[in-house]
């Protein structure tokens, strides 16, 4: 059977199958499962790349009938059953579907091109690069209003995506950066979280939803309400409403939407761009394939479940158990989801965590926050290394991954394994030459 | 005054001058210094980028008379005194060349086309891209010929760098990988180490050179002598004597040439592009311009001093000492080094080290090895890190940073920061689009 995807839902299928009586084979177009709760920590140099990500086989080893292939689906033929992939068919009996979700920016053009998104990890790295540039350029700029400009950073979205990433940048600016640029009045430097509605973290409740306004500001982040992004420039943001703001860097965490995949294997979509599921996780009509997460559309309660982590993990949970159901012959129940709670974090010593009726904020919201997520960090290495650099940051106010690096064209970066016939004569790029 | 280069040469000036009554400014294109001796490891897996580097601000943060400036040096008017960079002209009253050395490729393109260097960050992080790809690629390439193609890797080169990367790259596939890719015959891959004469570790005692070739050829990795590379292409490398590799991936240690600065500078360049200099490290005719380290040749005893970092930390404290004695008014004294020895690791318990009469090869001089690389990497998290990342290695077998992941385009990537007049209409690319 075939898996697509090595996120949170596939990688917890391929692990919940390690005793049955299946052969798995993982696909993703990355070599790594990302731990994505904390690839803001990755944008505003607190974490290095290899603390949030490890090697999909890494992962794997402990199970014995898992297999890993580096490529990209892009489609199936249900009928033939067969996974299409950018390295050629791949043929499966089960077919788990894990793709996951990616940025969704509902069609506006000019937000897709002027705006840097934060779902992968190429995003992450390209957003911190990009943040420490505009210090380094503002540091030569004479004109105040062009300083001021390149030293506003505009984060839209009031999710826990925004507000985190948010929280970090102004804390990353007026912590540590403070102490790189003395010549730089960093009083002139904004981080404004942009927020559509009429209030953040919309999912928590709402005394919650006010202690992270007052902690944002506290900490000198502007939040605006009504913040409804119109267009995107090299100038920074234009509202609906008319406002503007001048700002050097957009960020957009404004939405996500459920990987194409979906409508690419011409699955019924529903909002969002995610598919139905019945209680067996599967899509109508088709009993041997399963979609879970993200890509996932399962009503609970009259209400599609939200697109998150804890959803994706019992999906996979449940799939695997449906599948192995049927190879043993014996029948599959029903899936409920069960809640564990939600969270974000804030910055320094703040954060809020809703976790059924206990609701937490402040200084024991982030101790919550902190143990869940350092518990959840997936190897021990990266457990004990994430651990050290927030306490070197908590500590000496100090994230010395502040560097401007990019990996040189590696040739075949974004490009699938070879397969058979194109092993030999793939053409490498040329030194100097783009890679991407 | 004006420091060039935020290397070893650099920032050794930069510390030695912390007391003396100058403003230091350090000019450097990258925001980071770089512990070069150890890029092979990130090459190979072993460490994170942020293991080696620094940011340079960080570093010069105890030095109160010191500024960092990111730009990218490109000629001088020593008539006015000033530097030319890509972000504008930076007068000087002293100026401190050390701009370092590149990778030397003889004017042989298709050496530069087909061949990866192993001088700087981003092409340590390309080469451990490009080969973890070489194994997902060949995992699934039925033809025999082209999968032994792909787990080829030549590295030319039978100088430290070459006979470290070949080492730990031999170790990356059969003590690492060997148990990611259980489903790949791991006897077909071949690391070759190319050297153009008839030893390698030329600068080595002949009797540590034979224990470094038993120790590579102990660990597998094939040694060819008198090879001298030819022609790279796809398909792998043919030498001057007509014998041919096939190998998918071709590294480039095999030589070094002085930044292209001093040629664009019109300082007389001899051998390889270094600049002769005298006793105070002053070209000719220049007594306020100081070339050290790779870019400036110092005879000494009738020889001009190797390229070595010891070599560029004892010319930058002299640089400094001569530039304290003019501002002062004293007479300085003219230069003189001493060899504190040279070493090269092959991998797990195996290197050679000849300090002074004291030569020492397999665990011995692993364990000097280890303990002068640990105790001069620069800052104290770093060292704290690297040595765990290398217990990790060294106790279980296993390196965590097999990632294969780079920034996505950050667009200002190897763009200077804004100048004043460029800052607000600067071009910003578009998503997708090549950043490089």
């Amino acid at each position: 059977m075939v898996i697509v995807g090595a996120g949170f839902g596939g990688l917890t299928c391929a692990r919940a199958l390690k005793r049955a009586a299946v052969d798995v084979l993982l696909v993703d177009a990355n070599n790594y499962h990302l731990f994505t709760p904390l690839l803001y920590q990755v944008a505003s140099s607190l974490l290095d790349p290899s603390q949030i990500a490890q090697p999909v086989r890494a992962l794997i080893r402990p199970l014995p009938n898992c297999d890993f292939m580096l490529a990209r689906a892009t489609g199936a033929d249900f009928e033939r059953r067969v996974l299409v992939t950018d390295h050629g068919e791949v043929p499966y009996d089960y077919l788990v579907l894990a793709a996951g979700s990616e940025s969704n920016y509902f069609g506006n053009a000019s937000v897709q091109e002027y705006a840097i998104g934060l779902k992968a990890l190429p995003e992450g790295l390209a957003l911190r690069n990009w943040v420490l540039s505009q210090f380094e350029s503002a540091q030569y700029v004479a004109d105040e209003s062009a300083r001021r400009q390149l030293l506003t950073f505009a984060v839209v979205g009031g999710g826990p995506t925004g507000v985190e990433y948010a929280g970090a940048l102004q804390e990353l600016i007026h912590l540590v950066l403070r102490k790189d640029y003395r010549n730089l009045d960093l009083g002139q430097s904004r981080v404004v979280l942009l927020e559509g509605a009429a209030a953040i973290l919309g999912a928590f409740d709402p005394g919650l939803r006010a202690a992270a306004v007052r902690s944002l500001r506290g900490k000198g982040v502007e939040v605006w309400f009504d913040a409804l992004v119109k267009t995107v420039d090299d100038d920074g943001v234009e509202l609906e409403d008319g406002r503007r703001l001048a700002a050097g860097t957009v960020v957009w965490t404004a939405g996500v939407k459920a990987s194409a995949l979906g409508g690419a294997m011409e699955l019924p979509a529903g909002r969002g761009g995610r598919v139905a599921v019945d209680g067996f996780m599967n899509p109508a009509g088709l009993a041997n394939v399963f979609v879970i997460g993200d890509l996932a559309a399962y009503e609970q309660d009259g209400q599609p479940l939200p697109m998150l982590i804890p959803v994706a993990m019992q999906e996979a949970k449940h799939a695997a158990s449906v599948i192995r159901a049927l190879v043993e012959g014996a029948i599959p129940r029903d899936f409920r989801y069960s809640d564990p709670g939600i969270m974000a974090t804030i910055g320094r010593n703040s954060a809020v965590a809703q976790l059924g009726a206990v609701k937490l904020s402040g200084f024991p919201g982030w101790v919550m926050w902190l143990a869940v997520h350092l518990i959840n960090v997936v190897s021990l290495r990266a457990k004990l290394f994430v651990l050290a650099e927030w306490a070197v940051d908590y500590l000496r106010f100090d994230r010395p991954i502040r560097l401007i690096v990019r990996a040189l064209n590696p040739p075949r970066w974004e490009r699938p394994p070879a397969s058979a016939g194109r092993a030999r004569g793939a053409p490498r790029r040329r030194r100097g030459t783009s890679g991407s």
